[in-house]
């Protein structure tokens, strides 16, 4: 088969990779319906996260499951299945807490720009659709692979509830459907940080009621100022650089709540600082695995449209174009068919 | 009066300083019952805080009000009262989510070890005991005024809850009585680092289970060990140094709390390591005003005696000997009586 290498800066290449199959007796092999470019995915083919040797990408994923291993009981050939960017056993002390991602048995699965895909602990990592989904929902359920569990993470880490005001920072689609995710859970206030006109719209699409497009210093003093001097009640930092770190903790209401789910780069917090912010911190990569079922839940009965991120579709063959539009930012997110 | 003045590293006086005097409406002059010395004192009397000229010291206080201000209305002349280190209107927006520390309008009260304190704020700051107290319960009321407060706030920033798993790294009055405080909400295993003989002691008789000498990574390992590899759910950190506040981070398992009460020195929290320890992080100065009420019911009730941390008591005109103590851990803590 053919699927996404990444060499290095700028240069991810579609070539011949092994088509993979059943290594452990928990494994299952899953024929790729649709797949996904991730913000994160940039760090590297910008050269920021180095990339040592040639490495196959993509980490968001959903389809049909051709094969299982022989201890593999509860998902079976033939099931549509959504699993995340960390596959877990879903019964290890850590997953039984909630924190698949953290699982003691975890493998990253990387390999996902592909037609076909080996998914590590199927039965911990996977859930199965209803049914076979209509096409259609196809860009909804791929989204929760990462994206849309990653925001709603956010807004569960930074206890957004009814009533909440809410600053969401970063437009990507992560900070999209943070804003998506805050507006499910019953925020009141929901103010969007973005400067691009397309990501403004769709914010406000998904249940924006502000948008601030300052950064930084003046980015703080702008959210002071729409909530009355005292900042927000939840803080939702969907970027991972200094600049978005410290403009999420100074947004914030003293005994309010800051989630952080975009790895960190090059963030260094000041103790005394995070001291007199006097705010809650969570954040991590995101157990997507806890939210699944009930985010397949909310796409099936069509309560949310989280494939509305991905503005450009492409055959997966041109997946090198995919991370170009995104890079450039002419895509908020690209969707890969193989 | 006399009263404690700093003048640099390790030179306390006991000197002449002006009586204080009602300045605004909202004051209240009490008469000291009782203060006493800060583990946070220290970090001036060490040098590690500079001293840039002379300074009045002491922020912990209990006692009886003398006059008040002519717009207080709730606090009385002759009522026995104990307040916080930071002044309260205990109205503004952050008094009202319960983060009275860092009211807007808050002022440090930072001249307790006196015979007599202006408390600003007396309404918003002040609670008054049902009764003027028997001698025997003064240490204990005193103990409200930061160091029980300031415990009670890192096993609530922790979320301690019945069944909880706990540790407290620092083994000084507050991590003493953060244990006393974990034990009180029903953590079933508290475990507590010290590797003093005498506090250890304490601690036990506080509710700790469990004991652990090592610091830094052994002392990770140690309580890892000790939860069979899981780590605690809720860790609470009552130092302030970089090595103490990478132990509780690392001591705590994926999803777990950790709370940090004393002031950071020098901490830098990396980014990238916070996010893939995946807890949650909370602290700064407590909110000793939100928790009061309760405190001194649970004082006056006799189910709590926080004043067992005082294992030397001094008149006032030896404070530079409770200082001396304290530095040289001959003392837990130093309590003070005009």
């Amino acid at each position: 088969m053919r699927g996404a290498v990444l060499y290095g800066p700028r240069d991810v290449r579609f070539e011949e990779r092994d088509t993979p199959r059943i290594i452990k007796s928990t494994d299952a092999i899953i024929r790729i319906s649709a797949t996904c470019v991730c913000g994160s995915d940039l760090w590297p083919y910008r050269g920021i996260s180095p990339v040592r040797q040639p490495t196959p990408m993509g980490h968001e994923y959903c389809g049909i499951v051709e094969e299982v291993g022989s201890d593999v009981r509860a998902i079976k050939p033939g099931q549509f299945v959504i699993g995340s960017f960390f596959a877990s056993d879903n019964t290890c002390p850590n997953c039984q807490v909630g924190y698949q991602s953290s699982c003691q048995h975890t493998e990253f699965v990387g390999t996902a720009q592909a037609p076909v895909l080996r998914v590590p602990l199927a039965d911990g990592t996977l859930v199965a659709t209803p049914d076979v989904p209509p096409d259609n929902l196809i860009p909804s359920l791929l989204a929760l692979s990462d994206v849309m569990g990653t925001g709603w993470f956010a807004a569960d880490a930074a206890n957004v509830k009814p009533g909440s005001t809410v600053t969401v920072v970063g437009d990507g689609a992560v900070g999209l459907l943070a804003v998506l995710s805050a507006k499910q859970r019953g925020a009141e206030r929901i103010i969007a940080v973005s400067r691009h006109p397309s990501r403004q719209k769709l914010a406000s699409e998904f249940g924006a009621t502000d948008i601030v497009t300052e950064r930084g210093d003046e980015g703080v003093a702008r959210i002071k100022d729409l909530t009355h001097g005292v900042g927000a009640d939840a803080v939702l930092e969907c970027v991972g650089t200094q600049e978005s770190m410290m403009q999420a903790i100074q947004s914030t209401r003293r005994g309010g709540y800051v989630a952080y789910v975009g790895v960190p780069h090059g963030v260094e917090l000041n103790g005394e600082t995070l001291f007199y912010a006097h705010v809650h911190l969570h954040g991590g990569p995101a157990p997507v695995r806890r939210f699944l079922p009930k985010l397949v839940d909310l796409v099936w009965n069509g309560k949310i449209n989280p494939g509305k991120v991905f503005d450009l579709t492409l055959p997966l063959e041109q997946v090198a174009e995919g991370y170009r539009a995104m890079d450039e930012r002419r895509a908020i997110k690209t969707l890969l068919r193989p």
